[in-house]
């Protein structure tokens, strides 16, 4: 296994040239874009990993499912889905999804902006310092990583650069669906953002999903597997932004990616994987980690259909 | 089992009155709304029903993976990518999804109208009665059912009243993404849509896909896996409509809706289902259809998350 | 005047090297490029021309007001009004101004496509022949000149090529918006823009509703003040499409272009002027057209704001 | 005319029941619904009036105009027309008219909340404060009213209230059209929105636009010619947001109204009128505002088409 992830790495890597690291935020454009890593926890409880698994990165848009978990536990499936829609937009990440006269709940997604900033208000906690730190907590335990924490210069560059999410949040305010002070939701939402992770924390996280809510090994129970396996879906149909339907053709994993150059890959039943390889493509997707889930997918068949 | 299928489909004959009939055909229009049928192949070659699962009704959009598959195997999975895109449009299934000034293959998806338009022009044949004819074949294989054939009324009354798909094919020609004929493609698609199956021909059907192209019992190869593979995949992604990721999350399969009131659900390598109940939601799918695999799907775990 | 407008087209000149002939109908695109002429019809019945005045061309879109004009004639003001919107679409001549889930009458407006179409099925006549010659027989009266006819070559390459059209007519025959037979309407609409005129003709239709509805020197009324009015008020609107806000700020006068390279424009009690130069903008728009109406305007001081 | 205005001004009074004064902003919505007054200033320095023509209420939209004229003497026309874009949107006065992948500056108009906060970043001045104050003297002086203020309570008002207009200037931002503190930018884009004006102050202002840039009876020049000009062909086609079109059939002059109730009118060459009735129309037009001037249009003679 080992020699196998390592000679798909080798043969992915000249993939880093495809892409470009995010650079609307000053801090990310510093990533190194060569380069690549992953992590695998298998079924067994075994761990395998190659390349650049242990560098430490941001976990962006990855934060989006733990969000969603989060608002199911303190808030029910019927609650959430009154609030946030569940169908694909069709739309890039960061789209504004509102047609000329309305805004209604079935035009967002948890897996898109939008979306995602309403899970922080659905998030039990009397401040938004409050919510954070259950974030943070819930993400520890779910990597089964105390010591996980943000990186403070990404949180500051988010925050001053995030014009466009300041304007995704007024415009939910605007509908009436934002009832909160538009900096203290952003200010939780950009922190969340900023938590650093690496592929061994991704791969942890994605095997308690692909393991219906329980840890490896123990199997100790963290989330009802009924919302483990809610968000398993929705990353099955939204976990790539825009190109979640050629992800499912040609991984057929469900999986999250993020801008930090991340992808937490989820085999149910089966396995969690952690990617990291921050060259992006035009969708914000990590070019040469999809083509090293893809290779990994069909050496091991992980593909669920 | 069968108690099983009878009780649930007890339980959701009431839904049969929250939908309507479709009625943008007259044809249509007629069925009967308070019908609902199952029929179920598992994985032993077993076969299970209840309701009216004998009952024959037009195929309509369900004939679409069929196209896809076709298409795939005479032009291979780059050749129909680079004709037809596969995200999810967020969108009806008739959706004109064009901005104002282009469209381009990525606005299409196989599983919309449009993108199913395209199908038929990539599928081979000298002329557009020889694609159906092996369009046709095809599904009689798929199902084992050599007696399979169109329902003429319907036929007709689509071609009489087809202007939206008219429409939408001569905007595809106007962009260059549809040589022939409007009205020689528009009649194989409309003969296609018009083919009369039953339940136990969706299951049949729904069984290969779920057996990666491999018949019951034989375990003959129809189609090569990895088309298979790939139309369970759009299914999961695109397969109802805009209500593709609730469904997702409430069923948790591939699976294809028609406006005829069929449902063909596909439990990789496990089941196939078919089921008939014409009774509609606003997005085209059937409402008792969906309420009877959300049960099944739990009482039997089907659901691959 | 013959002097200033000699010069002015001299300036305007080696604008036509700026635009492209329309190509999307082939016989268009055999145009000369490089042709640029002015005929003007001032307060006092005078005559004034510069350039290739006399060259025939056809219509195409400036026959919209006329469409307007005797649909307003056959059915009033209120119920045209119902049927078809009057607002800008801030969208090209062709857009499918369609939400995904319905077309209503304002979205339509009688200088875009859609809304001409619509303006043809309103024209009173047992036939679509009929009607074609009733609209034959105004812009006759309307240009003084009984010889006008059709430019053959183009009204048969609209009709094998105008698919986009057929794709809007069909659109609007599935909301309900059309009830003809398609091919019947856009038979009348594509004979219509093959009408063949020059720039004296559409001097003299510029003039008529420049008088509010009467002949130059008779003052003979041809058609009603208030639709003259009517539709030079759509025209300062809409009537250079997408790029009707700009000719306001630059020209200030009720206009219409066609992709034929024709302008006619009217100046609200004083003048109609006719413009020929087939090298078009992005827009559909006469290039060296507008420009030679901005220096006109300038000149004799004409815009009405 | 005093005569004709009291009777005009009473049959139109009845039409105050079928608007509603506009409420998302609690001070706007305490406005009486009842109200309806007019103010013509006419070409021979005459004033005329009836109704609550001296009834204080906040400018709002009709700052617009305003603003642009500022701008235009400023930096220009061209500098201001490479910023923000002409073209009638479609669209209601607080579209997010951004396609789903980038947002140009001719999605803008000035004469749309976006393109109006464009205005506020051109206008010179070291500070926000500084601009806001070149823009309360430029009203003062266009209306020749030293006395013009803002109204404290709606300014405070739109600040906490602002969402929308957050998430446009956001938006703004975003794209790199907007470079300053969002928060500054608003601030003067709200404190301008609140100047109090009455009908006469808004016929006064319209009266300088109709003259052409002069004031009446002294004809002093206060801003140039082709700026007056400028700013009157934009009224014509963009000033009554989406119902400018039939705004022009109605009524044919340039006009510019806001949700505070009032609409300024200019009729070239001739008059300045102000009018106030603050029920509006679903498009947030004055419904009575607009039946008045279509009477006194019809029975003047106005109409510039």
């Amino acid at each position: 296994m080992k020699e196998l992830l390592e000679r798909l790495a080798e043969e992915c890597f000249p993939y880093t040239n495809q892409g470009e690291v995010a650079n609307y935020i000053p801090e990310l454009a510093k990533a190194n874009p060569d380069a690549l890593g992953i992590y695998i926890i298998s079924e067994d409880g075994k761990h395998h990993f190659a390349g650049e698994s242990m560098h430490s990165f941001t976990i962006q848009s990855i934060v989006k499912p733990i969000l969603l978990l989060l608002a199911l536990s303190d808030n029910g499936i019927d609650s959430v889905g009154e609030r946030v829609g569940v169908e694909a937009t069709g739309k890039p990440f960061d789209a504004i999804n509102v047609s000329d006269l309305r805004l209604d709940s079935h035009h967002l997604n948890p897996m898109v902006n939008m979306g995602a900033i309403v899970m922080c208000t659905l998030i039990k906690g009397s401040t938004y310092q409050e919510k954070f730190e259950r974030i943070l907590e819930l993400i520890r335990e779910l990597a089964g990583n105390p010591e996980i924490g943000i990186e403070e210069a990404v949180y500051r560059s988010e925050k001053s650069c995030g014009s466009k999410n300041r304007a995704l949040a007024y415009l939910l305010k605007s509908y009436g669906m934002l009832n909160d002070d538009v900096e203290d939701v952003l200010d939780c939402y950009f922190k969340a953002c900023s938590i650093a992770v690496t592929c061994k924390d991704l791969a942890n996280i994605g095997f308690v999903l692909a393991n219906r809510g329980c840890k490896p090994m123990t199997n100790e129970r963290i989330v009802p597997s009924e919302y483990a396996r809610y968000v398993n879906a929705i990353l099955m149909t939204c976990g790539m932004y825009d190109g979640s339907g050629e992800f499912a053709l040609r991984v057929g994993v469900p999986a999250k990616s993020g801008v930090g150059g991340g992808i937490m890959a989820v085999v149910p039943g089966k396995m969690g994987i952690g990617i990291y390889s921050p060259a992006l493509d035009k969708k914000g997707n990590s070019v040469a980690g999809i083509q090293l889930l893809e290779r990994v997918s069909r050496e091991l068949q992980l593909s669920i259909f």
